[in-house]
């Protein structure tokens, strides 16, 4: 009775679609004024997207025999969470593109730009309107997170849930903080536990949200009252972080049409990871030498750029990566073996397989 | 038994220091890395200011007879809120200055050319720190609400507080939205109410929100509970009005020393206040010509922003924005005049007769 591969990705699309309609009721929709911001907090949330961290918390919930239907407004909370993440975060890496679009400031940009706005003006515009979109998407996640409460979750779990969310905020962005950090530090000085540690807390701590609330909300527990929640959602971080090395590996040899955003950027901006680390160490002193002239250099051609890829994937940068989630995720399965078998519990194991890209 | 205007400005700066303490315990400020994030998140909480929100809370709290002690932390979470929004405000509209200190954005722009980086970098630099502090800051005022739970307040009051931030927010970025789109509108299309509309989302409803805290807390009951709630809100985003419309005078007219931020910058950026409508309004047709030229206009010298102010003076804006605080804040008091006698109702009043320079 495992769940295949497609299975996986068809029950994941289903939640996905559900919860897009949840979030595009009208009662929801209106609340937002004016509309020129109603379509930048819409904007990536209907674009096409895996919505892995809501299908997550879904399966967590019915991985303890709870009813997914009570977990629906969280589920959509943590999908609203994670995109004002990801429209103040294009701010910060000042990305073009996100999910085969214009990221939300460069979209508000060019309208600005046809509306007669100078350069300089359309430019603040879109930044403004990013920086907005993203702080109400916050305010919106927490008020969906509560509703929980209305579908007859307790209220002692609900209000834990809220206040585990402002401690995810704390540690994602100190994630975020040490990602801009890292890349003005010297590769050579940067040990792969901080790199993990970062990720964890960019990547894991929101999956492991995820998995924790589903159990929560299923079990209508506290963390604190029943040690499955937080076994499954040890269970979800594992699974983020290499869901995230697998990330940096697309980032390399990705195809830019297939991810909807330019690959290429993580080695302009000069991201520390751990495929650029484990090369660097192996590297010889003339590769040395060019990785620290030309990453993060903003006169990097493109035969720059291709010269690093090579460089990485010679010196098993890749090979190590992949590796690593491997194990991770081993790791991770491991942590919910003990749950009774059930659909729900197999949905989590495929996404592990997926996301090691081996079966469980 | 009335409160002069010097104990209530004490009474405000007592609440104030209570508020900065309790912000900075180390239990907050030691959960805040990597540190320039900690620096950041902190700024503007350090820098002397009226705090004049937390003190309404108290003091609603208080006029209900509630107990001023469990109140507390929904104070400090106004607090915290009203400050990310100022975090990223002045990214918003380019402000240099903050309560007499550079803003976040331009403090860490320094420091990072400080430390090397090119002029590009250290903007970016400056602009991330300080979304990611306001969106820190963001996170952190929900879970200080929530924190009033653990003093006794019942989870159904501090679950409906929670709901009514988010609200809250789509209101107030709202009113931001709108303060940015009406500069690009024409003065002559822009109507009063449209103005008010705007002040009220973006100043009045965060003082009603302090308001409604206070007082629902005082008396452990949500807002559906006691209309005496809803009343206080009422007062307080009145007296918020007024004191958005003096701020709004101050910006033409106030000491860029004392206020601690520039002032002019109203008119550099054409800013559409009640003040201009009126002005434009009685204007003749050479005067409403200088000031669809020059305002908002970036190469206006200080003579034409001289020669603005003296418009806006002459033809009656600063008197009629006065009077109009003054018609706001005794509708204001009226709300109020219900309640029973007590230290707390007096405070109140001060603080209307405080926003409108007259007794109560």
């Amino acid at each position: 009775m495992t769940v295949t591969r497609e299975e996986f990705i068809r029950a994941l699309q289903e939640r996905g679609a559900r919860i897009a309609d949840f979030l595009n009721q009208d009662k929801y929709r209106l609340s937002f004024h004016p509309e020129v911001l109603r379509e930048a907090v819409y904007s990536y949330l209907n674009r096409p997207a895996k919505r892995m961290r809501p299908g997550i918390l879904l399966f967590a919930c019915g991985a303890v025999s709870g009813a997914e239907e009570r977990a629906i407004p969280a589920a959509a909370a943590v999908e609203v969470y994670h995109t004002w993440t990801l429209v103040h975060d294009d701010i910060i890496d000042n990305d073009a593109k996100r999910r085969g679009f214009p990221t939300v400031h460069e979209q508000f940009r060019s309208l600005a730009l046809n509306e007669g706005y100078s350069e300089r003006e359309a430019i603040d515009f879109g930044r403004n309107i990013a920086i907005l979109a993203g702080d109400l998407q916050h305010g919106w996640s927490v008020q969906l997170l509560r509703e929980s409460a209305e579908l007859g979750v307790g209220r002692q779990v609900v209000l834990d849930l809220i206040a585990l969310l402002a401690d995810l905020t704390k540690g994602l962005l100190e994630g975020e903080a040490l990602d801009v950090l890292f890349a003005k530090r010297n590769i050579a000085e940067l040990s792969e536990n901080e790199i993990l540690r970062m990720l964890e807390l960019k990547t894991g701590a929101l999956y492991e949200y995820a998995g924790i609330a589903g159990a929560s909300i299923g079990l209508n527990k506290t963390v604190a009252e029943d040690p499955v929640i937080k076994a499954i959602g040890s269970f979800a971080r594992k699974c983020g972080v290499a869901f995230q090395l697998q990330d940096d590996i697309l980032g390399i040899v990705g195809d830019e049409k297939r991810l909807g955003k330019s690959v290429d950027s993580d080695i302009r901006e000069g991201k520390r990871t751990v495929i650029l680390r484990h090369a660097f160490e192996n590297a010889g002193a003339d590769e040395r030498k060019y990785l620290l002239k030309w990453l993060g250099n903003p006169a990097a051609t493109e035969e720059n750029i291709n010269k690093i890829k090579a460089i990485l994937t010679e010196y098993n940068g890749i090979e190590y990566a992949r590796d690593l989630a491997v194990r991770v995720v081993d790791q991770a399965v491991e942590e919910i073996k003990f749950l009774p078998d059930s659909r729900y519990k197999e949905l989590l194991l495929a996404w592990a397989g997926y996301v090691a890209d081996r079966e469980y």
